[in-house]
């Protein structure tokens, strides 16, 4: 049974709200929140009691680029504000290996972080193992992300989680980048983790088939104790899960968050919402993306590639799903459309020959 | 347990999705759809396989009025737009007992509705028998709803379920009309008419705690063979369980819906999408309503109110929580939001003397 609230892992009722609006949620809004945005936003979230947060560009420390968009602030800028806006809670930066150097991380140690989120490909947990034992040395807490987990099974996935436990992390995430998990197969993958690894287990969602916020209560039905999310839903494509409805859907169901409601929703509605440039939402391309089961920072780029070359979005999502692209890939995306572009634009010279 | 798929109810895998766009969706455009929207939105959803369509005002035959806000078309005008644009579906109106009259429902019987849905406040299943009896004897396919389903634990509502099951009902719906319920209790409700009826269950959700895809989906897996959905999610304060997301999850958790998937996301995309006024989110309103278990319908009349009064939704809401107020008792939201605006002008006053 993977969905029984009584399972001993869960007998503590208790769950850790880790807060990525600063992160996964720059990607909504094409990494320009201001240093100032940051310090309010994250200043919000320590209000409520929320004990991580993770800051920075979108795609993580690094990624500021022409390929992945130019942030406002640099990386050590962002963590700056963030930590000099905070009373209580940990300052986190993602860092993935083959964009992230340790020098970058280094500079975000510099400007205050004390936790890093190392993320590797859900197959390739060997990638985590220097940055991890790296970081466990310089005395940050690690949390590691096993990205796309959706394209593990849960034993198989397990396995590269016990590589992740084993060079160190403090919490192994099951990491739902295309938003394609539903509650059951989140919560077998997670009850999988919990038998294989002795550390913490973390879940994030995303929300392309509208079942973000019932996987993270899945996941902690079996086992998960820290759970990801962003005020209102910010994120790459469906978004994450929302953390004031995260707080409030947990409390109805029986868990203690550790943190208070009512000035989460504050942030979220008087802060964040203003500063949003379109609303979270599941349309066409987002659902597609989950259903597909593509990675989420393909949304903005393929939709521009659709413009582009006159496609739509739904065709190059489904293609991109069969042929299992990954993080990393996204030139894929352009030689998709134009293969399909191609097609298309065949199609009626064929015909009047 | 009550979240176990495997279930006898659950294996036939099979689950019948009714639409409610052009029904409880009116809400979302202040139920200004014109008989050609409805026209085309309903065509959408028969070409898609959807096999009921319910239509007319937002708060079903009979509402469009001062009180509920008038609608841009009458009902029997709506049904007879969606009746000649399908060719499979059949299509349903909604019946409040105190705000319908039998003869609204015979205008639309005349006007080609095949479908009654019964709703009734989750206590009072009794007020079901006369429009049961009487659809019955005409000859409808009767569903019924048991609204604000949040306020009856799990034995008591299936004592109310029994008594419409008696009257002649061919589905009982849980309705969870507040969004206050989180797949667990959503399951144990569906799990506990399951025991007790020999009609067919539905669920109809809310997405207040953001779970409304999650608790159709943990309904489904504890008996319930009718799952209401809305394209984009359109309904009452954060709206429903959005039908095409509906459609895209129970197919990736092995579920047989018998539509198609991209005529769904294609009506949705194109021909909702443009007609929406705004986004369908959990804003705060919306998350404090789920919150609290007010009705969905209270989301407009308690902003203008507090916008009135100039006091916060939140206040309101939470005061109308505790006084436990139902469907009906609409009034009682400027009661409170002029109470709270008295307290607020009164402090100063005392506080001077």
């Amino acid at each position: 049974m993977t969905t029984n609230a009584s399972t001993a892992d869960a007998a503590s009722n208790k769950v850790t709200l880790v807060d990525t609006t600063l992160r996964d949620g720059m990607s909504s809004v094409s990494h320009q929140f201001t240093p100032a945005n940051v310090a309010e936003i994250a200043a919000g979230l320590d209000r409520a009691g929320v004990s991580t947060i993770e800051v920075a560009h979108g795609i993580g420390l690094g990624a500021s680029s022409l390929q992945y968009g130019f942030a406002a602030a640099t990386d050590p800028e962002y963590v700056r504000a963030a930590v000099d806006a905070v009373d209580n809670a940990d300052i986190a930066a993602l860092y993935v290996p083959g964009i992230a150097t340790l020098n970058e991380l280094q500079s975000a140690i510099d400007a205050g972080i004390t936790t890093v989120r190392v993320a590797v490909h859900c197959t390739e947990a060997d990638c985590g193992q220097q940055p991890i034992e790296w970081a466990k040395d310089k005395g940050l807490t690690v949390m590691t992300f096993l990205m796309m987990s959706h394209k593990l099974e849960a034993e198989p996935l397990a396995e590269q989680a016990a590589k992740l436990d084993s060079y160190g992390s403090d919490v192994v995430y099951v990491v739902d980048s295309a938003g394609a998990l539903v509650p059951r197969q989140a919560g077998e993958r997670v009850a999988a983790l919990r038998q294989a690894i002795s550390a913490d287990i973390g879940f994030h969602a995303h929300n392309n088939l509208g079942v973000g916020i019932a996987n993270a209560l899945t996941a902690a039905e079996n086992g998960a104790t820290y759970i990801d999310g962003s005020l209102r839903g910010l994120g790459a494509s469906a978004g994450n899960a929302q953390t004031e409805v995260l707080a409030a859907a947990f409390e109805r169901a029986g868990w203690d968050t550790g943190v208070d409601l009512f000035p989460l929703i504050d942030t979220a509605e008087h802060v964040v919402a203003p500063l949003m440039k379109e609303p979270q939402i599941v349309d066409e391309t987002a659902l597609v993306l989950g259903y597909a089961g593509v990675y989420s920072t393909f949304f903005h780029p393929t939709k521009r590639a659709a413009k582009k070359f006159g496609v739509s979005t739904r065709e190059i999502l489904l293609e991109l799903g069969r042929r299992g692209v990954i993080g990393g890939q996204e030139d894929m995306i352009i030689d998709v459309a134009s293969e399909l572009a191609g097609r298309t634009y065949e199609t009626p010279a064929i015909a009047a020959v």
